[in-house]
């Protein structure tokens, strides 16, 4: 046996046990459900593309990255790296047939041969939203609205979604003579939790900003107060500046529509040093926080671009969409002790003790599902110490014990794992008596 | 502009547009659920791996087929072909920590380099459920009723899970000295529905079976009538060989289960012919048909094997379990039918025709949300044309409107496009009106 082939994964690669996969099952089936229900529909795409299409945008940084290789046809492919490259090419391919606009979400594996020393994996979960073919703020709002619900559906009490709009700044720059330097300028920006205010400024001069530009940069991105305050504050300052009052319009328009739908400004507010440093995006920009984490990032961004796929196409294509960092996310609900441990979706272990049981076991399992409720039969005859501990370490809620006596008696024992409790139910009545003690 | 990049994808790779996004997604739903309900828990593993993992029990068609490179740290990797080797693998790694039995299910595409000449793809998605650890008949049982209950979840009137037991044929093989000719003896059967019995009869006498055991294995697989006919007439047959009287008796086991649960035996019933070219199988084994489509082959396939994870631990690790073909699936519901076309899971598209009437919308639509019913908002201020077709194109069944007569009587008119009709609801009793409409 010395020609075993040893199990093992692939640095930065790992396995999903049942306590790791179902917490993230529930975190994509939560957004899943917010999506659909603002009208976003599934698309897919595949996970090999022709290399030329994948990195017809890529950075160096992307192109090193990137899982590339020529497969048996000769063909230069490489695996996707994101979900956005993807869903460009297919809307250039498929607008035609999909009309506009059009809002689709996109759950997948991407994968980046990025330096795992940094506590990164090479396979993640990806799950975008977007919507296409639209300038509307109404737009804008809702994909807003949409970061709010999901990780309000998430369970999270304390969270914050925290939203800028790009033409603000770039108003600012314009003023300043700083166009070119948008990108740096926001790169510099993106760094202020890091490097604070006094390494932003550097950076800032670093990328050609004089002094009184500095000074309007840190004193734009310092305004803070209520959502309206921000926006009265934004109008004063900017009330020269068409592009940054195209800007502060879409925060304005925001700030209403949260204010109207009730919605907890310390959930939705205006801030005006989030900056997403990819030159990508030309309006609303957001990044979402968990308050009680900060340090993790922020586990869903996103923002408006002016045109998704001109790779591809000649259409112009203008969208806004964000992303949800599912592995962050759950890394962020583990370290917050959110995640249980259960390794089984089935709240019910049936128990079986002899041959003549496990037809017996079979029907009162079958009974339980009928009602919707997941219940699992022992395969084996064990003793029932080595059952309730298989339940125990499972996650199973109740163990349903219904050997000779029990059936002699036309009864079924429920017992309580967590309780330490147990009850003799007739048989007619178990299931009801499982659902309720489920609901209690 | 003559530079865009062509938007394509790569043979035998497709993209999925909404219309059939959904369908699948509701097919691995429905899929996961039974599963789920049977206690089996979910695990994932990466899609790239070491290639001495991935082909360590190849054949040469599974080597030329997989998608095999050098990564950026020189190593050998390839991409799944199956979810079988990857949980062999996983199983061996971590069943210290899983413990026994363990049921995982896994969903995920898998990548085989095929000729696409034969309609196949190159990515398709696979839905596996097994046992581990366990070599109770009752898993057996317990794996044909989760097949049993997928197809009747997920709607089919007409389907049959066909279950044989290897170990019938094997005893059979033994008492003619044909043990060493079992595999070519199950391919040739498996070819049944193609060659016909006399295509049959050939195969098996080149695969070394004399007149008398061509004749005994063709009646074997001959035997019809209700299961407990069949396994009445095999007791009688195979009473003397112990190798098929075990695989009798799992019939028999099953067959009593499938009776006493009041399952239609037209939808589960055992069949001799069915084989399973592998030799990984040691006792049961089945495949599931559309009774309107047999055409298409098995939709779900399965059974016994006796040693999961030989090729990476001493440990022996038996089990039995059963793979969806969702792909395959798929295509038979589109065929068949059963596919509504749909490009959207949210019922409701709420319109808009003014900037006053955007937050208004966003209440009404969250409103529906709230309870549960599925909101798009038009993002646009269209005609009520255009946003009328677009609500058809994309499979809304309601259209909400409140422009500003209805918002001014406090109003909101919702219409049912496939009914063509409409009517006026007072705001404040919308929600439960759209909620009744669509349970009608």
């Amino acid at each position: 046996m010395s020609d075993l082939i040893r199990p093992r994964t692939l640095k930065g690669f790992r396995d999903f046990l049942p306590e790791a996969a179902i917490p993230r099952e529930a975190v994509i089936a939560t957004a899943l459900e917010v999506y659909r229900n603002y009208g976003y529909s599934p698309i897919d795409t595949p996970v090999l593309e022709y290399a030329d299409i994948l990195l017809g945008k890529g950075s160096d940084e992307t192109d090193k990255q990137t899982y590339r290789f020529t497969d048996h046809g000769g063909r230069d492919v490489a695996m996707r790296f994101d979900l956005t490259v993807p869903f460009a090419r297919f809307a250039a391919q498929h607008i035609g047939v999909l009309g506009t606009p059009f809002k689709r979400y996109h759950v997948g594996p991407v994968w980046r041969g990025e330096n795992t020393q940094r506590g990164r994996y090479r396979e993640f979960v990806q799950f975008d939203f977007d919507i296409i073919g639209t300038e509307s703020s109404l737009a804008d709002i809702e994909t807003i609205l949409v970061a709010h619900d999901v990780f309000a559906a998430l369970g999270f009490e304390r969270f914050s979604v925290r939203v800028n709009d790009r033409r603000v700044l770039n108003g600012l720059l314009e003023k300043f003579g700083l166009d070119g330097a948008a990108v740096a300028v926001l790169r510099a920006l993106d760094k202020l939790p890091k490097v604070g205010p006094d390494g932003v400024r550097r950076e800032l001069a670093a990328a050609g900003a004089d002094d009184a530009a500095v000074a309007a940069i840190m004193s734009l991105v310092g305004i803070t107060g209520s959502n309206r305050e921000v926006v009265t504050q934004l109008r004063e300052m900017m009330a020269d500046s068409p592009t940054a009052m195209a800007g502060v319009e879409g925060l304005h328009a925001l700030a209403e529509a949260v204010a109207a739908l009730g919605i907890d400004e310390a959930r939705v507010h205006i801030d005006l040093s989030i900056a997403r440093g990819l030159d990508y995006y030309t309006g609303m920009v957001f990044e979402t926080f968990l308050d009680d984490l900060p340090e993790i990032g922020s586990c869903c961004s996103g923002g408006r671009y002016a045109d998704l796929a001109s790779l591809y196409t000649k259409q112009r294509l203008p969208g806004v969409g964000g992303s949800l960092g599912v592995d962050r996310l759950l890394a962020a609900m583990d370290e917050l002790g959110l995640v249980d441990g259960r390794a089984t979706w089935a709240p019910v272990l049936v128990t079986v003790f002899d041959d003549e049981g496990r037809l017996h076991a079979l029907r009162l399992a079958g009974e339980l599902r009928a009602a919707g409720i997941g219940a699992e039969v022992f395969p084996d005859t064990k003793r029932l110490g080595a059952q309730l501990k298989y339940a125990d370490r499972r996650g199973h809620r109740l163990v349903v014990i219904a050997g000779p006596d029990e059936r002699t008696a036309g009864q079924v024992q429920i017992k309580d794992l967590a309780a330490g409790t147990s009850q003799s139910i007739d048989e007619g009545d178990f299931v009801a008596a499982v659902g309720a003690w489920l609901e209690a």
